[in-house]
């Protein structure tokens, strides 16, 4: 794995967060982003080599909207940037890592993503990560 | 802030979390070190510019032992890297962020660090590092 490409943070309120988050980190958000497979809104901030990913719910049966209802607002999970996702989610699952979707898919940010269950990751769920076009032209 | 210097995850079991976070990676742990005053153990992965330092609660009063019994193992803090810790401090004190301690302590890996109450940080325990004798020689 290359670097942790972002961590993905669910809040309730982009706006609200957006400007929380400016002022932690001392300078705005680069970019807004929606992802209507997933209904959710991101937004991005860049530290050194990693993003933060804050991610809005815009659907009742979003992801997002589940995890905050159940857990509250906070770390959805962590992603790492992959060189071939198709290998890597092999390898894993060759060591006992429980995909959930072994075809990857279309996530924010021009990139295929596969995520692993938190019930195989010490209560992680962790995303690969590989931007589009890097082999998937 | 300067990087994400690195994610902390509570473990129930510093041994199985090594063995599971290095099938993950693909590598080897390569370093392990007690904080006393903390009543952890800790585990080092590198991954890009960023630590994954996994923790095991070694008494009955660590924070992270309570952080398990309430919430299961997990992400524990996310640890940014500062270029000058007292003043961050007070710039976040400013802008309305809990600081927990106004006062740097010692942590693992050579770091002064303070820590940010999750509750004025969507939910994310928030910790600012510093390398010791970069500037506190």
């Amino acid at each position: 794995m290359l670097r942790v490409e972002h961590i993905g943070v669910a809040v309730k309120s982009l706006e609200n967060s957006n400007n929380l988050f400016s002022k932690l980190f001392g300078e705005d958000h680069y970019k807004e982003e929606s992802v209507e497979g997933e209904q959710v809104r991101t937004s991005f901030f860049k530290i050194g080599e990693t993003k933060i990913e804050l991610l809005e719910s815009t659907g009742p049966d979003s992801a997002i909207g589940k995890f905050i209802e159940k857990r509250g607002e906070g770390i959805h999970h962590i992603a790492y940037e992959v060189s071939n996702i198709v290998s890597e989610v092999e390898r894993l699952k060759n060591e006992g890592f429980i995909i959930l979707n072994e075809e990857p898919k279309k996530g924010a940010d021009n990139k295929l993503v596969c995520f692993l269950h938190p019930k195989s990751t010490n209560g992680i769920l962790v995303e690969l990560c590989q931007e589009i076009n890097a082999s998937f032209d």
